[in-house]
């Protein structure tokens, strides 16, 4: 594969995860500025729901050779990271 | 894209998404030949997180541009027949 071709390909793939991680991050954020405890069941059911499909995209880009594994784990665990600060912080508004 | 190259992604995108379309089949059969009864909350509930990912797969591969939207959707509705088709068999045991 013309070496173009496949940075095009993965760039595209990755701009597109990095993309939807950061819409779960707005989801997550805007569902904590409305709600009135973080631990509403809802808000774990949604976010969960979202990891979910996130990590099936990754999961698939990895397997089509279009992202590489590690990158794939690393989109991940910052999301998670991200998201675990966003709810420390709204816990101790 | 070169010919070749592109169809290599894009045979190899599909046939991805058709392993995995079997895989939730095999799984849903099987959780039927073990349940009593198939309207049992978990069997509606892992075949709904299995289609729910796999349709994140396939919007992802045709973000990508590796399926196109038609063949995405037609691949989730051959599921979706082959699926009730099962279920039907499986209440008229």
């Amino acid at each position: 594969m013309s070496v173009e071709i496949k940075i095009g390909k993965r760039e595209k793939a990755y701009e597109l995860l990095q993309a939807d991680a950061q819409k779960i991050l707005k989801l997550i954020g805007v569902q904590m500025d409305n709600l009135t405890m973080p631990q509403c069941p809802l808000y774990e059911e949604v976010l969960d729901t979202q990891m979910f499909g996130l990590s099936r995209e990754i999961d698939f880009a990895v397997r089509l050779g279009v992202v590489r594994a590690d990158e794939g784990k690393e989109l991940l665990s910052s999301l998670e990271r991200q998201v675990s600060a966003l709810h420390e912080a709204s816990t101790r508004k």
